[in-house]
């Protein structure tokens, strides 16, 4: 059993909530008035949207110290949707783990819509979750957190991939927008 | 009916040849001695490697004038394994488009193993040919081709998409050459 803090309860962290408690783990939930209240899981999902990152790193960069941080972020420009807003050669979890040095920063869960995350599948495939990290430990402990929750997990490499990851993110919610897939559907992983 | 040239005679160039033959299309392949032969086709693909691109401008770039030219590179680099060798803000896609001003430039079959436009199926799915571009008329008229031809076809947007195509690209090519995923699997498109 993991212990787990979510801090969002938008759609993502709501869902996210509901599967790892499924899972047999313990987890905390974070709304934006809990600003006060200090993280206690090992494991922390910034289940927000790009812009609140910076906020959380002043509000709470202290108490992520030691912490497995998962960054769940799309950086899209949603004014012109048609580019991310994080440097092109860069990625959202990299400028975070630039701003959490003392923290295990892991991309995941941005790849997986929130529909696919609670349905535990995308069409008839199973719900798999990319995790692109450099601390190879802390990959393992959530891609154990998300098999157990029910969901599959591959280790997509380390933290630079978040670049290709966020690509895939980017790429699925603009094919989704555009009515070329569902909500519900987007890309499934084969192996 | 659509009459289609092929450069390229490897993996990509004759699963595709097949491919189209199967729905109907005229199709002239061009080997690497083929170079005094000009294209004749409305369409053409180039299923070369990435540093194979420049040469076929050089040689072919006027005869490629007015035609639709598909590009399906993924310019990884494959010393490092660990980033593309385009610019972070530009794609294969964008450079070949540049080199062929007088072309309607698209990307296509990137993000499609030889194995699953072979089969037709990505897993248990139908095989999904994204294509992007800035001319719409080329898009459909490259869909029309593919769909006849047995596989999906989805219009992904505008060439600017192509970066996020070849992240993706890369990104599958990753995962099957570290066995997270197989050559005849990888990104299913669910609708």
């Amino acid at each position: 059993m993991a212990r787990i803090s979510i801090i969002g309860t938008g759609n993502m962290g709501q869902t996210l909530s509901s599967r790892f408690a499924q899972g047999g783990h313990a987890v905390e939930s974070f709304g934006s008035s809990d600003g006060d209240k200090p993280v206690t899981g090992d494991i922390v999902v910034l289940a927000v949207p790009y812009p609140a990152l910076a906020g959380i790193v002043a509000e709470r960069g202290e108490q992520l110290a030691g912490k497995v941080v998962v960054d769940l972020t799309n950086p899209v420009d949603f004014q012109t949707f048609d580019s991310l807003t994080v440097p092109a050669d860069s990625s959202a979890a990299a400028e975070l783990a630039t701003a959490l040095p003392s923290s295990a920063v892991l991309k995941a869960f941005n790849t997986t819509f929130a529909g696919t995350l609670a349905s535990g599948t995308v069409g008839e495939d199973p719900t798999t979750v990319l995790i692109a990290g450099d601390d190879a430990r802390a990959k393992e402990t959530l891609a154990q957190v998300v098999t157990s929750s029910g969901l599959r997990a591959i280790d997509a490499g380390a933290l630079k991939r978040a670049r290709e990851l966020e690509a895939l993110g980017f790429l699925q919610i603009s094919l989704a927008a555009a009515e070329k897939v569902s909500w519900t559907g987007g890309f499934a992983v084969i192996s």
